[in-house]
């Protein structure tokens, strides 16, 4: 049996993400932020909020006005005033005093508590019946209990969810400065591929790579950017490598999986200015014969043709990489796995890390992982399936029952 | 105790999704249809493959001139050619004949299978020797193997993942019929509400609802149009929400939780032209002072003030209706939440439906999710937080080390 190359373990090829250098930041109207990745510590300027403010609509009191207060022996307070919102009240409260506050409006000095509209009773437009005590802060949020003046908030690396917007909105962030969005340059290669609006001749098939890829990028949080279909010449692959290159943070090759044309993509690669091959070929499967070079500081990739093998190998290699080089810093996408328990069995050769599609069902009320099985040309695969299982390469298959954790996509 | 409204349970409010109608269709280029939609049920316009192709570069045999072959005793086939990527052989290939055969190539007429190049040795040009026998079908993508024509390959209601997109360039669909994007307008209301480039007066605080809500349309799908803030005055904001009805196809008002502008936000909304209120008060908590409407065939909402509160009800009440609207069917949701075991007991009170910011931890290996207690005006509690846990309406709380599922945002 021949041996086509010397494949590179999957970790070691992900150590190698370190090489890469970040895509560099930009500063942004927070308006557009949502789902970016922040690049700076954010320090809260002021406190959160700057005054007290009340959770309820009811009261301000003192909070000692109201100990021991019940519905058979209540406390009589004398009603100072109104809390207007969004203005800050004029008076104080003493001792036996009380104001109307409404819910999010500030608290007057003196005050330290709210009593609730429900637990008390006005007997004239100056006294009011406390039926309950309070204790001091209570149904308010104090000065800075959000966040405090100087704290750091939010720190570089993060993704910016709904919340993380909101507060840098809380504290007036009208621009923020984020990572640049990854531009990913997509290329597929091959004599037999046409454009999806072409007629496949016999022996032809239109190209999929490029918009199951794309549609990867996009969720990944990169721009792909299209270069087309590229035949399998070699002046044609490399003139149209060096095109995207210089758009792009990263470039995508796929085809070129048979013998002779693997050969030609990895020579094309190779002659690329300033480019060095990092891995040809991983111990994983599906995507054994996956080129990765650092061309010109770039990850560039040399992904298989077959839909699947491109898909996977997006997935689980190249994805790491664009994360990286978008600023995200690492952990967060260990949460977004979902336990099950395997449906049957599956087996897995040792010395390779294997990725099984696997459909998710639910089975007398618990998560089910079934694996999907067929050829990795079969795009059906993928269409069935939620996620992909790993097994690592120091295991030999897993047992029907076994809990897993599925890589959703 | 005063009852300011009759609640009504969760369950209640979501069955009122259906009088909602569906925002309607559009055609797209494929190229723009990722994470879209689908609005059609997608057929097979041929198989897919059109042609037997080859899964590994290698020789196409007939299956049956290997039967027996091992490296001991090989059979000698007779090479009638090489088949080029893209191209239709033109020869066929007889018992005791073979052909040079590309990964992704069409088999020759008569040929059934295919022997890795691995498996062989060329002896000159016209010979080779085959070590191993191979079955029929083997290395080979049948006709219609991955879809048979006239097949249902996609269904009406599917987010189109990658895949989708890539299995419909597949079929050559340049244009596809998705829903439309909900266009979500959003109005923050309150006199203490001010826009982020102001600095708060004291008893004054920023919007955060504007873009906490914004972001969480876009990550439900929609697209966030933002009203501004609009004080508490009946007639701005009726106006407001008549602005906004005209361009939207769902309205958010938030704030207005005090009791007399509650009040008076239901009042406006009630006084809407074609305006029904269906929920005013909804047994959860946070979120029970929400009001649900039903205006010009369009869902209003009332949200509460409280950033959290606010964010809890859009992602477990509003997203089910923005989804609906958008022509997602129901199911995948349940595929996202994440099981974990609850890190420490959590009270809560029968009669409503309790949502818990959780954050995920792991603990021995093991998924643990871990309360985040305060109070809903406090936006740090959802920065910590990855997700919520419901507690149902019948369940008084749940014991540390229980089985949860965290649905997160």
């Amino acid at each position: 049996m021949k041996e086509f190359f010397k494949v590179t373990e999957l970790a070691r090829v992900l150590e190698t993400v370190s090489v890469f250098p970040g895509v560099g930041v930009e500063d942004i109207p927070l308006v557009e932020a949502a789902g970016r990745i922040l690049a700076e510590n954010v320090v809260a300027d002021s406190n959160l909020p700057e005054f007290p403010r009340s959770t309820m609509d009811g009261y301000a009191v003192r909070a000692t006005s109201t100990f021991g207060a019940t519905e058979g022996n209540p406390a009589y307070l004398t009603v100072k005033g109104a809390v207007a919102m969004g203005q800050s009240p004029k008076f104080a409260i003493a001792p036996g005093e009380a104001c109307r506050m409404p819910t999010g409006g500030e608290l007057p000095k003196g005050a330290d508590s709210v009593v609730m509209i429900e637990h008390i009773e006005a007997l004239d437009d100056t006294t009011i019946e406390v039926y309950r005590s309070v204790a001091p802060g209570q149904h308010v949020l104090e000065i800075g209990e959000d966040f405090q003046q100087q704290e750091t908030i939010l720190s570089g690396g993060q993704k910016l969810r709904p919340q993380e917007t909101g507060l840098l909105a809380a504290f007036g962030r009208e621009t923020v400065r984020v990572y640049k969005t990854p531009v990913i340059g997509i290329i597929s290669t091959g004599d037999e591929v046409v454009s999806i609006d072409a007629t496949p001749a016999p022996g032809q098939i239109r190209d999929i790579n490029s918009y199951t890829l794309s549609g990867q990028v996009l969720k990944a949080g990169g721009i792909p950017v299209s270069y087309g279909i590229v035949r399998d010449d070699y002046a044609a692959l490399s003139e149209k490598c060096r095109q995207a290159l210089d758009c792009s943070d990263m470039v995508l090759l796929s085809g070129g999986s048979s013998v002779g044309t693997r050969d030609f993509t990895i020579e094309v690669i190779s002659d690329l200015p300033d480019s060095s091959i990092l891995a040809h070929g991983i111990s994983i499967s599906p995507g054994k014969p996956t080129i990765l070079a650092r061309t010109q500081n770039k990850a560039v990739w040399g992904l298989p043709g077959h839909v699947v093998s491109a898909m996977i190998v997006f997935k689980m290699v190249v994805q790491p990489f664009i994360e990286h080089i978008a600023g995200v810093t690492a952990g967060s996408s260990q949460l977004s796995k979902i336990s099950a328990r395997l449906n049957r069995n599956v087996s897995s050769a040792q010395g390779r890390t294997d990725f099984i599609r696997v459909r998710l069902i639910r089975k007398n009320g618990e998560l089910r992982a079934d694996p999907v099985l067929g050829k990795s040309g079969l795009i059906n695969t993928m269409v069935k399936a939620d996620g992909l299982i790993e097994i690592d390469i120091n295991t030999e298959g897993l047992d029907e029952g076994s809990v897993v954790e599925v890589i959703p996509f």
